[in-house]
């Protein structure tokens, strides 16, 4: 490990990073402790003036790509070399947690501040980004703005997916940019596809491992395999009270027998298949109305390559085989093969919570984060904290100050190795 | 028959009534033809309007109630006689047709207005009621404008009722009243329960009968027996991608289990029940949360008490039995037992429709009605004509101007004999 290293991560202050997450839970807050932040919502928007201001104030330059990822670039000695970027998300989910994408932005900002508090200068420039609707809550899919950015799909791909409301993606994200611009005038127009040198995110774990395994640092060695669907029935309306059931084209009816085989399909003794069933809309939702359209998602997960083929190739058939009187429209929206995330920089986080005397293990994420899609571009890792009984996507989400602490000692001592490579 | 009352009848002008119901089906037009009118929505409003300015410029007194209730009223010559009562509703479902409601009040109003063209007096005041909220589509229960008038529930248990966006009852009602004020100041205020001395309503089918059977008018002879409960899933929200299946309480996967159990409750291979679940609320919503809440409808009709009563008896048993790791709570929200209708009334119809050489038949009605709560306090009878394919809840209703008008023949007939008796 190198001098600079430990010493930008000794300069990490936990109480600054934690009046940070705490500024930021008030963006959205919501009962329970959680907050509701959806992307291109009005709170993003908030959160993002927010961060700004902030990396404004610490004279980082700023800039914002087209689907809103913002960058905030603290200087290397060699300006034009591939700089090193770490981040996370900052929206939510509808009922999400404090902790969750949020953290590892800030946490990647403290490490910048840390950086400077310690007078470490690096080669390459560090970036800290936020990546646009990492959770896909308001608009499916998720890690959409890392998505974009690495190239595996063009934003035109986007622009017109709905939000439950029947907001349009590329109304929100216009208003959005506008917004940053009004916050930021001076940031620069950034390109999708910029030569990255490494990517390193540190995330609250979404798991219950690390606490179970009494370990305050996770090095995680990779992402389960995903697969994403849109499954549109199409039926007809009609009076319940006086159509006859047998010639009723019933969307809810058949889209409940669709779930049910899914969930057959997905059937796992060993517990390890995730299979959800998120998102179902219902048209036009009324009581005496024979529902004429459900829409709903799937979202089916799994380590194994060959098992999350075989379970995502097989959802379009186990639909259709429940469609009776409907028609019925499966759309994959997402496919993400199972990831395994870099050896170097995994091994780079070890060594690094090893010089920091942070008890560490090697585990794998349930969760998708935008580092599955970096790590197509760069070698990229990712850090896991302990978050308390593993419980995310939920207002009780929680984490210690002293555990997101020493993730961003953590990732301030790797980011100040990978620059000076 | 009086001669008065043929005489009513064949002042009844056809395409002033078809005129009215082209200007109420652009109040909330849809694509398809349809109508989209929610109750004490915006539309409403101006549909109310529209109505008390026509029956403004007639010189009908006007009248409202407590929960939007509008009664038009046409003077007899004894002015304290209780009123004999025609009319239906003007709210539709969310995707509703142009003649489901709006057509039973626009036939009372045509009624009214051939009495007036004929120089026909009756003994009785004859009044045209809207009554509010008869679809229930936005806020369940449906007939609550009716109900609340029958003193069947008090308003009281309806104002904390919210739509799908949330809104309150009572704060939509309020809006539409003081509305109301501003189209009718002059509008006295009703009480419920008032005195009325008899009831018809003449509806579209919404049912195949009479296409079937060749016949322009139906004599309704019943409404089926309804139950209706909304069903409440607790869980908890997890993350799709960490939270193990077997670990998650999962609000919508025991929702469908549920569904489907409630399918098989109420199979029925002679095709009579009607079993539908049409509104269904996934919260948080979002494809990779597993959803912490739903609620649904169930909606169960048949025409025998018995089975009636045995089905919607087993609705709560039935949902609890598929709760896995969530609770459920099963709240009857309607409660309707088969309705017959009064015997002297049919035989006025029938005797009506006869005197103007009209093919009629008795038939039962598999929708609700608000005539189901007036036949409670007072005869109450219903005339029914064709509608094409037996289409409703759905734009694509349909029925020809010459059959509406027949109807509306009947009714100022009958209307007339009920006011002079």
């Amino acid at each position: 490990m190198l001098e600079q290293a430990l010493a930008a991560a000794a300069a990490v202050d936990e109480a600054r990073l934690w009046r940070r997450l705490e500024a930021m839970a008030r963006i959205g807050a919501i009962p329970g402790n959680g907050v509701n932040r959806a992307a291109l919502s009005a709170e993003d928007v908030e959160a993002r003036a927010l961060l700004l201001s902030w990396a404004d104030a610490r004279g980082y330059a700023l800039g914002v790509d087209a689907i809103g990822n913002l960058f905030l670039r603290r200087a290397g000695t060699e300006p034009a070399a591939p700089p090193v970027l770490t981040g996370s998300h900052m929206d939510s989910q509808p009922k999400g947690g404090r902790f969750d994408g949020i953290y590892g932005v800030l946490a990647g900002f403290e490490a910048l501040e840390a950086m400077d508090a310690a007078g470490v200068r690096t080669r390459r420039p560090i970036e800290v980004v936020a990546w646009t609707n990492e959770e896909g809550g308001r608009f499916p899919p998720c890690t959409m703005g890392s998505m974009v950015f690495a190239g595996a799909r063009p934003l035109a791909d986007f622009v017109d997916v709905r939000d439950n409301a029947g907001t349009r993606l590329g109304d929100a994200l216009a208003h959005t940019l506008t917004q940053t611009r009004v916050s930021a005038p001076a940031a620069e127009q950034r390109e999708f596809r910029t030569p990255v040198a490494a990517y390193v995110e540190v995330h609250i774990e979404q798991g219950p491992l690390l606490e179970a395994n009494a370990r305050t640092i996770g090095i995680v060695t990779g992402i389960q395999g995903m697969r994403w669907f849109d499954v549109a029935v199409a039926g007809e309306s009609a009076h319940a009270g006086t159509a006859p059931v047998s010639l009723r084209r019933d969307a809810l009816r058949e889209a409940v027998a669709m779930i049910a085989a899914l969930g057959e399909l997905t059937a796992d003794p060993t517990d390890v298949t995730r299979f959800t069933v998120g998102r179902l809309l219902v048209t036009p939702n009324s009581p005496n109305t024979v529902p004429s359209h459900v829409l709903f998602s799937v979202d089916i997960r799994h380590p194994d390559p060959a098992t999350i083929a075989r379970l995502g190739d097989a959802v379009e058939a186990t639909c259709r085989s429940q469609a009776r009187a409907c028609t019925v429209t499966v759309t994959p929206t997402l496919h993400d093969a199972p990831t395994a995330f870099d050896a170097s920089i995994a091994g780079l986080i070890e060594a690094a919570s090893a010089a920091l005397d942070l008890p560490a293990m090697r585990l794998p994420s349930g969760a998708s984060h935008d580092a599955m899609y970096l790590n197509r571009v760069c070698p990229t890792g990712m850090i896991f904290v302990p978050c308390e009984r593993g419980v995310s996507h939920n207002e009780a989400e929680n984490a210690t100050p002293s555990d997101l602490a020493a993730g961003t000692r953590v990732l301030a001592a790797a980011l100040v190795e990978l620059a000076n490579r």
